[in-house]
């Protein structure tokens, strides 16, 4: 597989699909999941990490909210990592992420994660490339510690949205009021280093790709729930899970 | 207040309500949750603490499902306390506890709870009396930590059902293929000690009343759903939250 060129990937939706069917779709979808997870749940053999990336305003938010809000609450947990505490900073990167890694029966949702440790970080030359390299080598060795010894599937989504549709959704979270609780002046500091981001998630994809990232264009909420609800259903069905029968004591 | 007793509250919907009006209302109060629920997370003052007890069967996943269901993940956390680990019982009984209470912004949910440990220890006698009362005062003095020094809001809903109700309840657990896993043999021995149990939730509804408890009828779920989301609602209309406005930097 050649190199994935974020500039070259689309960030709309495929013009030939119409809104409102899609839309149709999400909703027998959310049922789908449901069900799977209610057996993800009862067979407690597998667990699910879904990790959500993107750049600022590409609405990861939202997506945890339409997707996995219909789930049962018992058996998804979301974990939104922001800048690491002092205690966390006297760890290695992945300790806390370690912590909040999915149990058998669960679905755990990462908005932003241990992917911050090779982006933020070094868009803004706290870190080095050398450091990056290792580190993204040490996420590699942790998702196959995750997938090997406790049955997890990881899920890597990348929201993919234009420059122009994060300046658009940046200046409606100054305009309206319930909104404004979202706004930071940091988020249009970082838009200009929109490049270093790309480069650096770039690498992410092309270093960190043992266990594949999905694309997602982002720039319509619609088909960004689509892509992600649809991955989720393949990747729960693909597990072949069964309704346990008594327990034999 | 007198004490209360268990056998004389109903574990049935009042007879003067129509279920179809008040699963329509459940709709309602399910948007109401929502906006309610994200101006908590926005604002991030206050908290709130959800503690879910019952019996074997008496419908605590399904209440969690149906009511906290359709809110957003990110806001809402569920913990399900089983029998402490070796690790856990080397600490206080409130120390695991502690660890999960919520952040400010978040809504928190306990199935079953720090109440445990002065009811299934009562009955089975791993604890005697004193122990029990001593365990009380300090679920007293931990419930006002939280509510005097994170606003923690603190709900408690026994949710009451009927022997009759449970006894069909598990021997549905037993024919039913898709809640065979739930089944549990314990769970018939536990039904014979019923009276011990009415008993040792009763001396809880008082002794620890300073946060009070709801007495949920639950032999309907509808009115079961109901009064928790109308509980709720009304606690989070009664913190006075507004949007933040934009952040002064």
């Amino acid at each position: 597989m050649g190199a994935i060129k974020l500039d070259d990937i689309s960030t709309k939706a495929p013009g030939n699909l119409e809104k409102d069917k899609v839309k149709q779709q999400n909703l027998e979808l959310a049922e789908e999941l449901n069900e799977l997870q209610n057996l993800l749940y009862a067979e407690s053999k597998h667990s699910v990490l879904v990790i959500i990336q993107g750049m600022d305003a590409s609405g990861k938010d939202g997506a945890i909210r339409k997707v996995f809000g219909n789930l049962n609450p018992q058996g998804v947990r979301v974990e939104s990592y922001k800048a690491p505490t002092a205690r966390e900073l006297s760890h290695d990167f992945l300790w806390r992420i370690h912590r909040d890694t999915p149990a058998k029966g669960m679905i755990q949702v990462f908005n932003r994660s241990q992917y911050e440790d090779v982006l933020i970080t070094r868009v803004h030359k706290m870190i080095d490339d050398e450091t990056a390299v290792k580190r993204m080598k040490a996420i590699n060795d942790f998702e196959n510690l995750l997938k090997e010894h406790n049955n997890t599937s990881i899920l890597k989504f990348y929201l993919h949205i234009s420059k122009e549709e994060q300046a658009k959704r940046l200046q409606e979270r100054l305009d309206d009021k319930t909104k404004q609780w979202k706004y930071n002046e940091a988020d249009f500091t970082e838009a200009k280093l929109w490049k270093l981001y790309m480069k650096a998630y770039e690498d992410c994809f092309h270093t960190c790709n043992k266990i594949p990232w999905t694309i997602v264009p982002s720039d319509n909420n619609w088909y960004k729930e689509h892509i992600i609800a649809t991955t989720l259903r393949d990747t729960l069905k693909s597990l072949k899970m069964r309704y346990p029968g008594l327990k034999k004591e």
